[in-house]
């Protein structure tokens, strides 16, 4: 089959081994994938990992369990070993042993077919496109923020770093009428804030310490560190990206203006589909370009570009 | 008057002048005072301040209101600049203007008397000794370990660090009936606990990844690292003490298991002295010596030796 494959470059196969059906698990014919820096990165070295990238889809289940055949799904990429503490409370997310999608011990998305266990199956519900519902990874990721912090309406909130993700989590931050202001430097983000009525502004326009909650998206160390600028006293700075290199964080400040810091990751897929049926988000503007699966090399190159969006592949 | 003043080194000093009385303030003749690692720490640079150091005292209203004169009590050491947005929330100990006692910007309690604003002072109820009101400043910086994380009877949570502060997190922590562990290296700190019915334990008895909360008062890069190790994924590390340097903190680790790093700084008196009233803190064992002023010098080399809890001045 066709397969985007990473492995120490990244390459165009267009006879990757088809997936074998496992127990438990369904077959699913990718219909439409994105890509994430989580991609990207890993094609600079990060996670270590090797095979076929891609963790973000939308497909048709083929083969597995009869009521699952026919289906248009999308799917969680965390895959647990189903015996450990983590799983037993159904968050297979923070499994020590999990396999991810494309990311780790397994292979992703960014082929005709890929195997994944039928429990991490969703639905997509009918009235959503599969433009649309090839964000419900990201979206999900974005969401996990309001798992993970309460944000309360009028709470003065900063998000840093409009990009891909960024928007979404914008997006998802203005669901709680919280006073959200999202720092920007690029005129396209300003633009997609501008129509979705989310103020945009540069960072010398937010006052130190004003913000009850900041949300870092731009996974930069100077990002983080505008962040703890921005935060209150007893405010929340969240984690919403990981880092390259292992930056410093002022501890004192934290212990001394009682910050909390808090990391979010991957989120409910129940949740970001029942927001995509809403309409209350806008995945599709960010939609920049569409490449086949023989021209995902360059899709990845035209992805890494600064200021591109979401690239899908099929 | 005879005060301990820092100034480049440690002195005693029988000469000091005397404070004077400013509108609002009340002048307290001090009974006793504590000294407490932030004390220490001044004496070896911290914070740069100089002058009169001390912050934990007992005394007596000498002088000031009417309704005041006379009445036994203690204070809170922070002072606010009463216009900021914290001072008008009520927790001067965020304004950015603040001054703080033998800290910054104001003189201390280690003298025979001391001015500071009525508003910062409680009056102490009959049943609680000198020696026990003197920890009123510490318990309530414990005790705010619960003003910032919701702990949950029941929980697994981890305390490193069991130093003077340490042992008054661990019996506040007590009271909330989680499943408490504290790591401890000396027999002293044990054998304390032990008296309290707290398990204490060596850092290999405790699984990695098994806390939901993790308290580090170790005050060191490698209690920081560690307590990062035993904390579950979306659990919460506490930092209750400030750290020499600036340690690194693995952020893609807080990302990715969706930890909490919350700081945690000063806390309510009015609690800490109910506290101290219901008599389920025990505060007397952990008093290892009493010093005058005159031998100051002498109390603060005694409270700096390794494994010494609280030395009292008087």
């Amino acid at each position: 089959m066709r397969a985007l494959v990473f492995d120490d470059q990244l390459t165009y196969r267009p006879d990757y081994p088809e997936p074998t059906l496992q127990p438990g698990e369904a077959l699913v014919h990718v219909a439409l994938a994105g890509i994430c820096n989580t991609d990207i990165e890993i094609t600079r070295g990060y996670a270590g990992f090797r095979g076929v990238l891609g963790h973000e889809f939308v497909g048709y289940v083929e083969a597995g369990p009869a009521d699952w055949v026919g289906e248009r799904v999308v799917g969680s990429i965390n895959i647990g070993c189903g015996a450990c503490a983590s799983c037993q409370q159904g968050i297979p997310e923070h499994c020590e042993q999990r396999q991810a999608l494309g990311i780790h011990g397994r292979d992703g998305v960014f082929a005709d077919w890929l195997s994944i266990p039928v429990k991490n199956l969703h639905r997509v519900p009918e009235t959503i496109s599969d433009e649309a519902a090839v964000f419900a990874e990201p979206l999900a990721a974005a969401m996990q923020v309001l798992r993970m912090v309460h944000i309360q309406p009028n709470q003065p909130v900063v998000l840093v770093g409009a990009g891909k993700l960024g928007l979404l989590v914008a997006q998802v931050l203005r669901l709680t009428a919280c006073d959200l202001a999202v720092v920007v430097r690029g005129e396209r983000p300003a633009a997609l804030l501008s129509l979705w009525g989310i103020r945009a502004c540069s960072i010398d326009e937010i006052s130190d310490r004003s913000a009850q909650v900041v949300v870092d998206c731009s996974g930069s160390p100077e990002g983080l560190d505008r962040a703890l600028d921005l935060v209150r006293p007893r405010g929340t700075v969240v984690l919403k990206s990981t880092y390259s290199g292992q930056p410093s964080l002022d501890l004192n400040r934290i212990a001394v203006d009682e910050i909390a810091v808090v990391g979010s990751r991957c989120g409910s897929f129940a949740a970001a589909l029942r927001l995509l049926e809403s309409g209350m988000v806008d995945v599709l503007s960010l939609i920049d370009a569409r490449y086949t699966l023989e021209d995902g090399v360059r899709a990845f190159a035209h992805a890494s570009e600064r200021g591109v969006l979401k690239v899908l592949l099929s």
